[in-house]
């Protein structure tokens, strides 16, 4: 069994990383109650700078790099939200950051990332392109590189969100993430573990994207054949720093349908009143597929994120 | 000149409301604030119960009746947010919601007036079939008429938002509301007055449906021939009850085009991440349009809604 971090490990990042980073509030409807037989609390990320957790592990990251290596720079490979985590942490740090972003990325991501003034390299959109662009950036200029969930900082700066959630509710039953390359429920997971009182870590995946799912049956880390899901924070798969710990910590993991994302995200815009991503409603979709698994317990969800294109809501 | 209310009337009102209403948040933006060139506050009463302030009106209204009215009802005819807030009021205070909506009205906002049980008399959409089928039941029943936005109650109650951002932000140098049948932007200038340091109260008006700007220039209430503006909040007009409410307390109304209300309405959606009515963008779509009047002012902004249906958004 992988020896986990500290709780003062996990505390060190808390008072890191909250001087630099907002303290989202956390929501609550009597009607989302009322449906999913439960009592929900929404923690909303979407409201965090740059408009998702992620902020949190970025920040993180770059504030344990030692001077020298802040000198030189962060580097990662990103379509989504890390890239822009990344460029406005290291923004606000005053480090530089290069993103290396695929050609086929959509504009409106490279420009958030452009207006943090992170140095973007464009690519080709395969994996290995990314990966390959990155190493020579870091060799370059000895730039950190950072990954965006199998990284321990970026996990303990995750977590963050959970030990707010906790300070505020710290009754709750289950808490209650998405998994996409397991660094938020890692994460998550630790807060759980240290600031819960019995409080149960579970997550919600795409069933078209189900490699955690089957990570944790197996017990080895899975792959997706294909990456189809509308939840396209979530396509990655875990890592061998996340996973350990999502053995050790982590409930279960219920796989929900396309279209119960789709409704799920709904309820939350039309009732919520805020906007998320897809992959935000992925847990509240799981709570309303096995609702007697939820019934009467206090369910701490965090919504992961809030940036999506309006031009192409898939409502 | 018409006697106001006095300070005392509001205050009451604030301590018979607010039991009944969510203290609803303040957002602000850095980004927004870069934007405009002004420190906005955004009052989110998208958050308020049943998605927008008119819960605020409603409820002061039904709880001034005395406990006879009370036992025959209310009644009112509404096509949008003050059928649903009289339908939540009543059931929440434990009175019988008789609610005319034309028969074209959106199934959605008939349903949620269903949902909180209000009892329906679908009719023809004239404003005369509405006024005809809302007196006939007024006769029947005994239940008190509600007016949307010209009933001092309802102008008190609706005056509580604005008390609210006041006391969270005393130094307001600015309200700014939208305006459409007149009972908010009259409501907040009373609290402006009252509450306020030298605060000074403005409102955005669709070019379209400019009808308040128009009376405020002429000394008279003015109509709207076309009602085509998407903020559909908007397409009413001015009453005898508040608008020399509006004529004493109301510095000045700034119009906007349909396409200055969409860009204001994307990016409250994209930067503050909450899903608003068109009708509630307008004042922020009015500071952009006009940016030397609050060029570096304390500028509290009341967002009147967020119900929307999200099958048809403009975007």
């Amino acid at each position: 069994m992988a020896v986990l971090p500290s709780k003062s490990e996990l505390q060190e990042a808390y008072a890191r990383v909250s001087p630099h980073v907002h303290k989202t509030p956390v929501l609550t409807s009597r009607l989302l109650n009322e449906i999913s037989g439960a009592q929900l609390y929404f923690k909303g990320e979407n409201f965090q700078r740059m408009g998702a957790f992620k902020m949190r592990g970025a920040i993180n990251a770059i504030l344990n790099l030692t001077d020298d290596q802040r000198k030189n720079g962060v580097v990662t490979h990103s379509s989504g939200n890390f890239g822009q985590a990344v460029a406005l942490a290291a923004q606000s740090l005053g480090v530089t950051a290069y993103i290396v972003m695929p050609e086929n990325a959509p504009s409106v991501k490279k420009k958030a990332v452009a207006s943090y003034n992170g140095q973007i390299t464009e690519c080709e959109s395969t994996i290995e392109a990314r990966e390959a662009n990155a190493k020579s950036i870091e060799q370059q200029t000895g730039a950190s590189f950072l990954h965006p969930s199998n990284d321990m900082d970026v996990i303990l700066g995750n977590a963050t969100a959970g030990v707010e959630l906790l300070e505020a509710h710290p009754n709750l039953d289950i808490i209650i993430t998405p998994v996409g390359g397991g660094g938020l429920l890692a994460g998550v997971a630790l807060a759980a573990h240290y600031h819960g009182s019995g409080c149960v870590t579970m997550a919600g995946e795409p069933m078209q994207v189900d490699d955690a799912y089957r990570s944790l049956q197996t017990g080895t880390i899975q792959y997706n054949e294909k990456t189809t899901t509308i939840a396209d924070g979530l396509r990655t798969h875990l890592g061998d720093i996340n996973f350990p710990i999502i053995q050790q910590l982590v409930d279960s993991i219920i796989r929900v349908e396309e279209d119960e994302i789709l409704a799920a995200m709904k309820l939350i815009w039309e009732r919520l009143k805020i906007v998320v991503e897809p992959s935000s409603a992925v847990p509240f979709a799981a709570i309303l597929k096995q609702p007697a698994t939820f019934k009467d317990k206090k369910v701490g969800i965090i919504i992961s994120g809030g940036n999506v294109d309006l031009a192409h809501l898939p409502f």
